[in-house]
């Protein structure tokens, strides 16, 4: 089995890929346009929003991943183009014909995103302006400015990337992320751009993504459901120069599984990034009949706000944690449950453990905080990542928009 | 059609119940124990959590009031009696059986209910003083006291009682709640007792009972289910001396719409008192193909943290209402769709309608706040009720309990 190579980069760790981030002044401050491109022709996977209400940019996307073959992404932040009616289409439409001139490709091989407030026209002057700029900025070290270029209210730029080796030939896999996951998964926009030098076709590429989404983005919403705009797209341009993947063999296993390992990274990093959080939460609950059962609950409990506020103010209040497990659906048994934070066991089998509050308290003072349920009902586990839940959760939320 | 009339009194605006709320000091401030008491023997009724994670006195009671009658309520707050195991049941059913002594009656008679920390067991001694002082404290006019010793986190007390004519007779309904109620579906305990003077046998009032908890307190809750300790209980004396109420006639319809209309008026004090709240808000969804899309739709909406804090913030941010109605997996035409905020349409068909910024925020201003989602789809509708989301929800809970 080859090893994995964490590496930097992010969209342009991979060979053959330019991207660059600029600013248009759609947000207040910051870059506000993106662009990742690809000096060959790509497969092209996507794995798009469950929300009945799709954002123009998303619309357009979808049908042109459908055809399995793109060669640059156009994404801005500060509007989510959502909402728009007939002329928020045209203008997607016209985002994707502006960079496609600029980069001298056709116009179904480029893919649209964007992310921001809700049921504004997009200044489409600001936009061509940044498209142009964009394109003349790109660069193979672009990628962790165009990172920087599809951040909303998140405080830092995500990416992460790897190489590993397949059939002798090194592939790299890099991708970027925005969102503010988990706290708010009815709304928040999350966007997710990944580039890869590996050598592979189309229908392997989908079954890969939504495979490594299963595993780590779907593992920071609610029942798979988020906002008009929620779109992980990958880019495969085949430069590493490795032989292709094909379904069904290792290679592909293996392709998968750094995708995954990618993909679960970047979630980690939303979640660490949550609005107004101070803690990275991870809840697993193991020995449950099913994954399914067991990560019906582990959501359960990572959307319960009473446990993300306890976790914030450092209370042991682990009765909110049993509760918001038992609300989801899922039988269990109470009277067979254990419950730890950390590795510390608070309740057991049914009733409190003799822990002194202070030696319960101590695993919820760091950084990071892993609670984990014990049904001891069967094989299966789950993890879900979330953060906790502050003031400034409230305050980003409240003073967000006008 | 007989006319209703709001009268005062809560528990015991009803002719025949007395009540009283006491300080055992289980709490740290305020009084922490009810004691409900019929004079005469009364038809029970009662409809209790979903949530796996049952408290004792929860279980116990919820047995007993399948037996169809029932003297007596005793019920504390500061304490949940809730994931106590065996010595906790033992802990319920001694509290029961300390109010039948002191009330004379049998232990089978009195039903129990408890409130606050989970995971602690009860403090017996305070528990057994406190419901002596109980007790030797009931009055006709001891409602609003009782209603005050239920309270956790509720910044005040909530009660409502109407009189309306049956048969000739005039009878009454009053009742009393607790709970933050929507804004924390899943663990905040939601407490509801309510006498009435009507003649009635349980198995009606058990009906009328669930249909009223139907169009209010499910209105408050996410998919029905609750925290370890939701109760609501009625019980029915006949001391009004009205002549009784058969299952499938024109008089239980009027006593259920009575008791509807009771539910919906402790539903709404609910979510005005919810933690850290500062507006009440109302969200009907019109329009629909069926009652059960549009009240999933319009809970999809008051349950989203990004729609509270924009209300909190007096924002008219209607992507983020019609994006959390897009969430729900109910499916609609967003093309189709108009938003309201108060009177004034934000968004119709698709777009946004054109008002300007000052307009759109007006109804935002207002202590209750009405946002209408027509789907122009059907002919059904449904109401929700909740709460904004303030700095004070997050401060309550980070801080309470250690």
């Amino acid at each position: 089995m080859s090893e994995l190579k964490w590496i930097d980069g992010g969209v342009t760790a991979a060979k053959g890929f330019l991207a660059a981030g600029v600013r248009c002044g759609i947000k207040q401050q910051g870059e506000d346009l993106a662009l990742i491109c690809s000096e060959c022709p790509c497969s092209a996977a996507g794995v798009f929003t469950t929300n009945q209400v799709k954002a123009a940019p998303l619309l357009l996307s979808r049908e042109r991943v459908k055809m399995g073959c793109a060669k640059a992404i156009v994404a801005n932040s500060g509007n989510a183009n959502s909402c728009t009616g007939e002329e928020g289409m045209r203008n997607a439409e016209k985002m994707a014909a502006v960079a496609a001139e600029e980069l001298g490709i056709a116009e179904h091989e480029v893919l649209v995103a964007s992310t921001g407030i809700i049921g504004r026209q997009l200044p489409m002057e600001k936009i061509t302006y940044g498209i142009a700029a964009a394109a003349d900025a790109l660069s193979p070290d672009g990628g962790p400015m165009a990172a920087r270029a599809i951040m909303t209210t998140d405080t830092r730029p995500k990416t992460a990337a790897v190489e590993l080796e397949i059939g002798g030939k090194a592939v790299r896999i890099g991708g970027m992320t925005k969102g503010a996951g988990m706290i708010c998964p009815d709304v928040a926009t999350f966007l997710c751009f990944i580039t890869t030098d590996a050598t592979i076709a189309a229908d392997p590429l989908q079954r890969a993504l939504l495979q490594a989404a299963e595993w780590s983005f779907n593992c920071l919403t609610i029942d798979g459901d988020g906002s008009s705009n929620d779109t992980a797209i990958i880019l495969a341009n085949g430069a590493s120069g490795a032989s292709p993947i094909a379904t069904a063999t290792v290679e592909l296993g293996l392709f998968s599984w750094a995708l995954s390992e990618v993909c679960i990274s970047l979630a980690k990093q939303i979640a660490c990034d949550g609005e107004g959080a101070t803690k990275l939460v991870e809840i697993s609950v193991v020995n449950a009949r099913s994954v399914a059962e067991a990560r019906t609950i582990a959501k359960s409990i990572a959307n319960s706000p009473l446990v993300k506020t306890a976790i914030f103010g450092e209370d042991p209040n682990w009765g909110r944690v049993l509760v918001a497990a038992g609300k989801c659906g899922v039988e269990f048994d109470p009277n067979k449950t254990d419950l730890y934070f950390g590795k510390v066991k608070i309740f057991e089998q049914g009733a409190p453990a003799e822990v002194a509050e202070d030696i319960a308290r101590k695993p919820l003072l760091d950084r990071e905080v892993v609670i984990t349920v014990d049904l001891n009902a069967g094989e299966y586990a789950a993890t879900v990542w979330t953060c906790d839940f502050s003031y400034d959760y409230v305050k980003i939320n409240a003073e967000y928009h006008t």
